[in-house]
């Protein structure tokens, strides 16, 4: 079959297009490792802000990325999971991190 | 081997730091599908300003992953490479494309 470069390079842009920012990517790989309440999720990305964290969680959750439960106990507990949808990214993200170990050996051996 | 999650984030981020922006990648992509003047890259990706590429390729010539080599035939003829580094991105593209794919069947679907 003959490659289609210009439906390959929509899919590639749609791929970019959901990535947007520098946190998604971080947030996906926190709650896909198994991290589910705010404060952990926060803990494991240094340098995100609470603000940023509530407001990419709340778009996460509109597009089905992410699952929320409220669990009425006193104090209210709530959890975050990925959705199918969401974990299927992981192949990607296997990948970005793979290939960034070999950019960081690449860098540190043109310093040296 | 235990998974160590800060050193997986650290390489994720120094990918998405590489990636910055939306052109770098459709740029990457078409030099690895053998676009190899200026005007042929330009053509490739739909949107892109002369401005935005010609600045995309003096930094990825900066960062050695792309290789200018100037023919002193007349008119001058200029041609892009990429370097190994570079095409070792093709593997997160790749999984990109795929996902891409993917995620605009389950946006359909979802319209329906």
């Amino acid at each position: 079959m003959e490659r289609d470069q210009a439906e390959e390079l929509r899919s590639l842009q749609d791929t970019l297009y959901f990535i947007g920012g520098k946190w998604r990517i971080p947030i996906i790989n926190s709650i896909c490792n198994g991290n589910k309440r705010f404060k952990e999720i926060e803990r494991s990305i240094p340098g995100i802000t609470t603000r940023m964290l509530s407001k990419e969680l709340k778009d996460m959750e509109v597009n089905k990325l992410v699952k929320r439960t409220v669990y009425p106990d006193i104090p209210v507990l709530i959890e975050y999971e990925p959705t199918e949808h969401c974990r299927s990214f992981g192949n990607v993200i296997a990948e970005m991190i793979n290939w960034g170990r070999s950019h960081r050996d690449i860098v540190m051996e043109r310093k040296k």
